[in-house]
């Protein structure tokens, strides 16, 4: 048995009690890999994983991991993840309230004296957001087993490494590749997060099944033409760079738009940015996510079309350099239904979303079957205090969590 | 008689002699106003004047003056101005042309020993640019008597104050209304100067008649939308800054063609400014230039009618903060007239078009007719080292200015 609002009273609880774990103090959240209050945050948290009936322990790259035995203590495990760090001045429950959301709903079995056929691992992981090292899910890729060896000699920005870092967290550097699972060792992999986006909400609902994660182009532009006085050349000898990058900034809106992709122009930037001398360069960057990876490379080609025809049309140079691109990460057809099955068991429709922001799910999909439920937050707003869910939905995000272990359990046994 | 081959061979040579007086060495012009290399300018320009068979005195605000008496000294003048100040990594013509331009057609008539029914003053401004203490056409609306008094406490990037300078300079800063010309005592203004942009060289032109000198509407907008996340945010659900101030942009070209002025993005700036966020407000500028103020309020007015219309459609706040404005100085049809004259009097067809640049011409309305002569430069360039004219077309301007002159006379005379 699990109580929503009983179990939503105390993730919230437990979210502002981990909120409270700062680097800069009770009024702004920062807790950053592998610092004192990293350490204190696993303590916390390996408090309530005992209570709730599980062994707890610190991996070689400091996740804090929560083992619920199964019937049988050799069956691969059902992972239940997210993460325990956060950017600066964060929310509070962007990846808190996946790992405090998997104590509970282990908690309810706990208490109903119930064992699955598989293990069930709770982890908080140290290191999502990538804010110390500039690397992103070193926790969950350390234990995916596909963390970069190049890693452990990045730099923070006070020059201590991640070796170093390991080192004085209490972990001896040298083990780092003990954090990794084994292959065939994980049964599933499934990760509570909010939504950090404003469809469910826009859809009146507390809760949505991840489709997939999107995957992502990010590259910088440059259009180049000519500066000059903005009072003497006439408008028809232009080669304004400027109004190449406007027509160019249009061009990625409307690509989104019928590409039924995300596409954005975060920077732009004019040179020489005078009011009075016409811009003779203009670099922009581009930001395209999509659900699936030929969508996007469609998208993008589209895209690549128009800039050349208004580069071409403006008598403009226009040159790229890419920046970063991850392929799309599908979600589990098996463990969407159970998911969805979960919610309308509950009487709640099932909507389906695809996640825009990364996630650690993004760092599994080698070694098990990924799956997604998304809370809804307040105007979709994260990565800011502002960040707020309801404990109602809270609530209901654990017991279609539990409902889900019980019906991947029936799975299992038929 | 004035030959134009030699002229322009002379006019180049001082061109460059006066390109050596600069503060950064012989390989990059910058001659700033009441500097050493300002006094110098206006010594070297005196010795000219002298040789032209003119009488030379420094006015008090530092503006250097040959005078060349007429037939009856009580006549008033006409002034045939330019500056001597530049821009730093400034062209050697802007400006300096007119000045030694002046002192070729006055020599020309003192060769021949052709006196007129007014004298002509020939004047090198200190300041023009503004580049000092912020302020531009110092020297000229100190000669038109309507430099603001505010001024003379203005200060430059060392914190010497306008007063200061002309202390230091050897003026006694308590007269500096002496340099104020009275009403009345003028017949004329005329100035040649280099275009400064393409349309003359586009045409096959050497010369052109300038029909006025453009008003100016400098403004900033803002435009502020919702920030967010480049990933979660549906396309359907942004508010987003950039692509509304993209829009913008277009709008500010459009306008400009619409409406037959020029009109440009000067500056724009997102913020916050990250790859992977939804730009939340930008800041871009408008410089917007016309030859009849009428054109430039409808046009000004037409793009705040298309502004205010995308802010709506796309939910964004706009707001404005004016920067600058002056009104259009038009040219006197008489001198227009004598100057097209002189030209179709050589051989050349004559082309009237707008200024879009400021000029020291625009001080002198309140006192006198204005008129400008403009040479073709190379490629529009100018604030540039690349400035480039040629001697065959700096003749060609010093010839019409000369006619130019005989003609005024002969309608006084008439």
């Amino acid at each position: 048995m699990i109580d929503p609002a009983t179990a939503g009273t105390r993730l919230m609880t437990r979210c502002d009690a981990l909120a409270a774990l700062s680097a800069d103090g009770a009024s702004k959240l920062t807790r950053i890999y592998l610092t004192p209050e990293h350490a204190q945050a696993n303590a916390l948290v390996a408090e309530w994983m005992t209570a709730a009936g599980m062994i707890h322990r610190v991996d070689a790259l400091g996740n804090v991991i929560g083992r619920y035995d199964g019937m049988d203590p050799d069956a691969p495990a059902v992972l239940v993840g997210s993460h325990l760090d956060t950017v600066r001045d964060a929310g509070r429950y962007d990846g808190m309230l996946g790992v405090v959301t998997g104590i509970e709903a282990v908690d309810a079995l706990n208490r109903a004296g119930t064992r699955l056929p598989f293990p069930i691992e709770v982890v908080g992981f140290g290191d999502e957001e990538g804010v110390r090292f500039g690397a992103t899910l070193i926790g969950s890729r350390g234990q995916a087993g596909t963390l970069d060896p190049d890693t452990l000699g990045a730099l923070d920005r006070d020059g201590i490494s991640l070796s170093e870092a390991l080192n004085t967290f209490g972990l001896d550097p040298a083990r780092w590749r003990e954090a990794a699972r084994k292959p065939g060792s994980l049964h599933a992999y499934l990760e509570v997060h909010i939504e950090q986006g404003p469809l469910l909400e826009s859809l009146g609902l507390p809760l949505g099944v991840v489709s997939a994660i999107a995957g992502a182009t990010r590259r910088a532009y440059r259009l180049a033409g000519l500066a000059g006085h903005s009072g003497t050349v006439p408008m028809a000898a232009r080669r304004d760079a400027l109004a190449g990058a406007a027509e160019a900034i249009l061009a990625v809106e409307s690509v989104g738009r019928d590409h039924g992709v995300v596409a954005t122009g975060g920077q732009l930037e004019a040179l020489p940015g005078a009011v009075n001398v016409i811009p003779g360069a203009v670099r922009f960057t581009l930001d395209l996510r999509a659900a699936k990876d030929e969508d996007r490379a469609k998208a993008v080609a589209d895209l690549d079309d128009r800039l050349d025809a208004l580069a071409r049309r403006r008598n403009l140079m226009l040159s790229m350099e890419p920046l970063h691109e991850n392929a799309a990460t599908p979600c589990s057809p098996r463990l969407m239904e159970a998911l969805s099955r979960a919610i309308t068991g509950r009487g709640l429709s099932v909507h389906a979303l695809m996640s825009g922001a990364g996630h650690d799910a993004m760092a599994f999909p080698g070694l098990t079957e990924v799956a997604m439920l998304f809370v809804r937050c307040a105007g979709g707003i994260s990565h800011n205090p502002l960040e707020r869910i309801t404990a109602e939905d809270a609530g209901l995000g654990a017991v279609v969590l539990h409902d889900t272990l019980l019906l991947l359990a029936k799975d299992v046994l038929r």
